[in-house]
């Protein structure tokens, strides 16, 4: 059976299927070669993600622990990407929301070994909270705007973002920095965030690209990766059924 | 686990998760309740999908056949989507790919059998090819046009979309006459066809609007398929972690 692919997150990965979305385009590009499995959670953070990990993905092995068939089951590689919930401000409406940094830290730990410990070989890239325009959330609120604040800031994301970095250097595993990389682009405020939180087509566009190229590092390239059949190329018009024969 | 619904079909099912594809907009649709798995195999016919078939698939259960087990892991339904190259005429560049009709409906009727063999209970969804813009595939030809004829005629695909139609009745599961529907809508050649065959934006929306109709019909809408765990709007702000309690 094909390998799969699992995106691990809150809403910005479960919405990553919508218009333009960076799942989506995740799976057109693996196509023929993995399954791009959905496991976005929206309005979650770490400590929320850690109460379901064990049951939202599957057991090492159904037949047991080190085999063969594990190893067949594992997949290639999974993302992580939360934080955006987590840096929501302690004294503002998304309150219920926030997980201290601290907190945030040790919990991307506990994923990061989750998936470790049942996956070995699978390869886990943490993603960092994309950046926060600040005037477009104070226009997009889910709850009650207190003192003219938005219930998320830049710098808070930042911090988040930092603290994501520094725990994928500490466990040796690949780290997206979108928080740094989307402000590199002058109008980053609109260009990619369509309500100062979530993407637009463009900002789904930079993840996907990041993560294919995450991916590429590690090994995990289109080149590398067979197709499960014959692919159209492959056949011969003269003689199609040639490729079927195994 | 959550239950998945498989896409099975030609480069029509394959493209389905490129920009405003109806297999990503499948995905977000279900998302949270139903992994959407792409099986698409751009180029093929139903004789070359039915060579594939059995290993495109997981068997019905690791642990043998009818048990509870089995039951979990039946797909909730699979969408076989096939006919555009069946239909490609027998004497132009594509005629490696033409199955003649009464072997289409033959090997419709195999692979219908396959699914409702291995997963009795699963939905069956037949899809018929979409109707053929004969002015944009000459223009858009992936081989020697001859006699300024095109490979594909919108006459067959009819032909072939009439013979999907009658095998589902035949077989008493539902079809989507996709054929019949987009010639409803003046300019459809290219307001649903990009180069007189493959989806535009809008085709893809067709797709995906007759897709979930199709399922609500039999049952499977959103409302009663279960998230699988809380949702954001299930968590009550002032004790987030009961909802997590099991």
């Amino acid at each position: 059976m094909r390998p799969k692919i699992y995106l691990f997150g809150d809403s910005i990965t479960e919405y990553s299927f919508a218009e333009g979305g960076w799942g989506a385009a995740l799976t057109n590009h693996f196509s023929r070669r993995v399954d791009v499995v959905l496991r976005g959670f929206s309005g979650y953070n770490t400590r929320w993600a850690l109460k379901v990990i064990d049951k939202a993905f599957p057991p090492a092995s159904a037949a047991g622990s080190g085999g063969d068939e594990a190893e067949a089951e594992a997949p290639l590689a999974v993302t992580v990407f939360f934080g955006a919930n987590d840096a929501c401000l302690p004294d503002q409406y998304g309150a219920f929301q926030h997980v201290p940094v601290d907190e945030y830290k040790q919990n991307l730990r506990s994923i990061f070994s989750f998936f470790k410990r049942r996956w070995p070989k699978t390869h886990v890239v943490l993603i960092t909270p994309p950046p926060i325009d600040e005037a477009a959330r104070l226009l997009n609120p889910y709850g009650e705007i207190k003192l003219g604040l938005p219930e998320r800031t830049n710098e808070a994301a930042g911090s988040y973002a930092m603290a994501c970095v520094s725990v994928a250097s500490e466990c040796q595993t690949p780290a997206i920095d979108l928080w740094t990389k989307m402000q590199q682009i002058p109008g980053w405020q609109t260009a990619f965030l369509c309500d100062g939180l979530h993407l637009t087509e463009r900002g789904n566009r930079i993840v996907f690209e990041e993560v294919v190229a995450k991916f590429e590092e590690q090994g995990l390239r289109l080149e590398t990766l067979p197709a499960d059949f014959p692919l159209f190329t492959d056949i011969d018009p003269n003689d199609p059924l040639k490729a079927f024969e195994t």
